[in-house]
């Protein structure tokens, strides 16, 4: 029998009449004729009110709670949500069963607050879809072969509603949100943004990583992996959202499929390094320590042996990044670092480009026409950035959709 | 090296502030030299929330929402407690880590809500507790072989606190309340009521069970079993209060430890019940599968060939009772119920009894004096109990507390 899995965010089991919603939408995919399991997240703002709770227990004690302690306690969200699921369905006259990250044993890492999905035992989750059981899942957590509680960090939900797909080999994942997919461009800066009917994982993924929010880039990699559809959707209606999918033929006629902005990003420029070997090598290592991900990275190398490196940072980052570089400087024993900040980056995605030519000379082009400045340009198969200032970020966007004809593209 | 259990209550780990009040007790006892380990209860009124919660989803469906998921929403009471107290200890510059039931092994039968206790693996605890660790665990929780999480019922906690100081073999079981220790007498009413020092487990019981609330009947027998001390303390301030140990030679002195008051109790008289072997029998069966206790049984035999049955039960259940008797009687093929409402029951209980004569005519005279009539008595090897009307209640606790001295009786 085919197996779907639903997930659930926040906003979507927010209050008891959401998380009847939620239920319905299950017992709707049932009574289709499938096996059904849905993940879910904590309801609306648990997941801050425990955050908010530890705060007040630590108190002005430097640091950070036990990373251990904070996922025993954060883990509980899910395990609220996915009981008044349980119930929810049964009030409808549906059977369903709730399990915790450890009762399917979903197990990970120890890397607390940000673990890895190891495995997954499928035998009592099979065992009570066999039986004719909507079976409900505690997203975002799992347990260390100790039996610890971990959390998966950002976006966790969406990496346990793949990874449960992949393991029951699942006919689609969808992930219910409140919006109604995913959109050529933000449609809150462009309002004739159309939402996309079927995408690439690559596509997506190339989009998450410059600035989509709605799927994390993580979640994502994992679908491709397992070749799982995921069929991101709005809880609210029925309507069908955007699928998720592998890349086909189709698609090629697709040039560019979105756009995306990432605000407030910070270059960071350092001049005067010594042109060492291994020196870049040591400075991104630190950096990546202090969990900081950079992009758009140049390095020249000038005639009196010395290097200038210059990368790009989210504007957030730059609290956590300067000690490091700071440190680092001194023990290469030179070199300044400046901060430019207010910068942006636009971006363009498709499967097409891969065949096409002119892509890049249509955005720069785009970009000419309303006199934005380009700071800097990165690539990838299916990519174009731009780095511009963030005044001209949400113009460049909307020129960018409009060049490309994104509000009237037909899809594959 | 000896190990001490401590337990707190809702009230007090209410908030951040009694959270670390409660973590203080537990480093000072670590401070003092012992092993420690602590159980605790939800926050305040999280689980009445949280059955809140339940409700609002399962709305005006018929019956209760399943058990099994009823207890998978409580569970997380605890567990945030847990987790916030492991924090608290650490912010307070000390180890500790924190347990689920599921995560000690605590392994009970699967009536859910109201599970007992089977089994604790002591593997994980006892490593915590050797590295110097203060352990945390979750009161009132279990989890079957299945590994479906349960809660223990009412006063679970406790039952937790003495299943866990059985197995480590404490020096003692602190049991941390709002209030000072047992009393002689419920002080709200007997104003001159006294703390008692020292109660053997049997008269801890039967206090219980005709009244006395701070402990529950069922963790007082599984310390007596194991031989476990209990200490029943204030968790605001250091002062000792009452223990709960074995009987000893000293305590036979004190004929009348303590009293206690069982209101809002109904009686149900039934007449003209056919005499046939096993009819009483049938009808308590099916009562106790109703959950109703039944109390203060009398049963007359007539002339004609029917039966006369009257017992007592807290008015609350009448509810629960009223069709089970309706039902049997129809079974039965005749009788009539009959429902006297606002009595209530004075006990005296004291191991002391046992080795003393005039107990009876003393408490029967105190209540004379007061022209309080008795309905129905009964008695234990080291109780007395009179049903009097409710009006008459607080002045027959008086008037017994009075007649024994209980306000100046020394302790041995």
């Amino acid at each position: 029998m085919s197996v779907i899995v639903q997930k659930f965010g926040g906003t979507s089991v927010a209050n008891a009449e959401r998380i009847h919603m939620a239920a319905a939408k299950a017992v709707a995919a049932k009574n289709a004729g499938h096996q059904v399991a849905v993940v879910v997240s904590a309801m609306g703002h648990t997941t801050d009110e425990l955050v908010d709770l530890a705060k007040q227990v630590w108190g002005s004690h430097g640091g950070q709670p036990p990373k251990r302690e904070m996922d025993q306690l954060l883990a509980t969200g899910e395990q609220v949500t996915i009981a008044l699921i349980a119930m929810a369905i049964h009030a409808q006259g549906h059977e369903a069963i709730s399990f915790t990250g450890n009762q399917i044993g979903l197990l990970t890492d120890d890397k607390h607050q940000k673990a890895r999905i190891q495995q997954i035992d499928l035998h009592r989750m099979r065992k009570e879809l066999d039986a004719g059981k909507i079976v409900i899942i505690a997203g975002f957590q799992g347990v260390t072969p100790d039996g610890d509680v971990t959390t998966l960090g950002r976006g966790g939900s969406n990496a346990t509603l793949v990874a449960i797909g992949a393991v029951l080999h699942a006919e689609v994942c969808e992930n219910y949100t409140d919006v109604d997919g995913i959109y050529t461009a933000d449609p809150r800066i462009v309002t004739d943004a159309r939402k996309i009917d079927r995408i690439s994982y690559d596509e997506m993924m190339e989009l998450s990583s410059v600035g989509a929010s709605v799927l994390q880039t993580r979640a994502v990699e994992f679908a491709k992996k397992y070749n799982v559809p995921i069929h991101v959707r709005n809880s609210q209606h029925d309507k069908p959202g955007t699928w998720i999918v592998a890349e086909n033929k189709a698609m090629e006629h697709i040039v560019v499929s979105g756009c995306a902005l990432k605000k407030d990003l910070t270059r960071v420029a350092l001049k005067g390094i010594p042109d060492r070997p291994g020196i870049v090598a040591q400075l991104f290592a630190a950096v990546g320590q202090a969990n900081v991900v950079v992009d758009d990275i140049i390095q020249n190398v000038l005639d009196d042996g010395t290097a200038n490196i210059s990368f790009t940072v989210e504007h957030g980052d730059v609290a956590d990044l300067k000690p490091v570089v700071d440190k680092k400087l001194v023990e290469f024993g030179g070199g300044t670092a400046m901060y430019e900040t207010n910068l942006a980056k636009v971006s363009v995605v498709g499967v097409g480009m891969k065949q096409s030519t002119g892509v890049a000379a249509k955005m720069f082009g785009a970009l000419a026409d309303k006199k934005i400045n380009i700071q800097n340009i990165s690539t990838s198969e299916i990519r174009i950035s731009c780095i511009v200032a963030k005044n001209d970020a949400e113009t460049a966007l909307k020129a960018v959709h409009a060049a490309f004809d994104l509000d009237k593209a037909s899809q594959p």
